[in-house]
């Protein structure tokens, strides 16, 4: 069956970016360091087209979240740069002329925008709430997963809301202090149902079942 | 070589007690639930006086906990109630005659008191700060290691301070919303070493190296 899903990497006091975010930081201060653990894996390196790299317990990890997505949701902090209106010159992700998605991908804003494409990424600009863009998403990936891809406010969103179905935390070995903490602002009634944990180099990769 | 070490259960969302706590719920709403993996085991139930119970991928980790300890630190919303002078009539913790630890206790607290022992387990207040407990439960312990048994606040100090030589989170799939969180109010410079990650029905068991 189809799942919304979403996989992200957060600091063992649980933040998924440090303070101070901003166009030169966009994970904060610290918040580069939550990746470690995923850039020398030869599936990460893969995806991003670059050759080499290692293979160990976190290689099938980053393989199966890749697979079977069929679309992808993020918020406009992720998009960047946000808050507020878009810029007069414009602004098209921080990933250049060829985007690593390869999937149409809906953007939560509060401003409307013409979709953008890029290579063979969509990105399709949704303005009237979270419950539309996981509608959107699942039309648009059909028998395949929606992949939430951040940041931690529109994966709290999503949750709080019931419409996320599994949340794959990838915990590393770091303190942050402060940030975006994820899993807060949830409300009442939210439980996880433990599925699947994998000890790997420098990080632990705990899979969540989420009810509401 | 002997260590000072904690392991603690926590909720997905970094809780070690939920809200409200008091003398009819001493773990806040909700807390009791962070615990539920461990009440069935047979080691768990063992240690507490009872027979019978479940063997299952928790059960070395219960074992471990207990064996080698010298010595424990609790504070004293643990030993509770707290806070405030000690009541006119004596409180003498919450295990009733014979308490469940059979090693030297230091409780840290603002307020003197004489040692209290009560079968093998003998409590000693200490008011001059963690640096001290921490000095007196090692002198104690001798070579075997110093047990930190919470609450969350005293560990918080603990890896404040740089005395926590090692952390192990029973992270449990509940969300609590508020409450204790542990890793808080930790101050510059703490890091984490991945030891080890168990995966065990219900929980997830994640032992750090902490450095400061």
């Amino acid at each position: 069956m189809s799942l919304v899903r979403c996989d992200i990497s957060v600091s063992a006091d649980g933040y998924v970016a440090g303070p101070n975010q901003s166009m030169e930081n966009p994970l904060g201060e610290g918040g580069e360091s939550l990746h470690d653990w995923t850039f020398g894996l030869e599936a990460w390196r893969k995806a991003h087209g670059m050759e080499g790299g290692e293979v160990n317990a976190s290689s099938p990890v980053v393989e199966e979240r890749i697979a079977n997505v069929g679309a992808g949701i993020m918020g406009r902090n992720m998009f960047g740069p946000g808050p507020g209106p878009w810029p007069a010159e414009p602004w098209n992700g921080w990933w250049g002329e060829d985007p690593p998605f390869h999937h149409p991908i809906f953007v939560l804003t509060h401003y409307p925008r013409e979709p953008l494409t890029l290579t063979d990424t969509t990105f399709s600009f949704v303005t009237d709430g979270v419950e539309s863009a996981v509608k959107q998403a699942r039309e648009a990936a059909g028998d395949k997963d929606v992949l939430v891809h951040g940041g931690g406010r529109v994966v709290q969103q999503l949750i709080a809301a019931g419409l996320l179905d599994q949340l794959e935390l990838h915990i590393s070995p770091i303190i942050l202090g402060s940030g975006t903490r994820l899993l807060d602002n949830l409300g009442p009634g939210v439980s996880f149902e433990q599925v699947r944990v994998i000890e790997a180099p420098g990080v632990t990769h705990l899979k969540y079942r989420v009810r509401k």
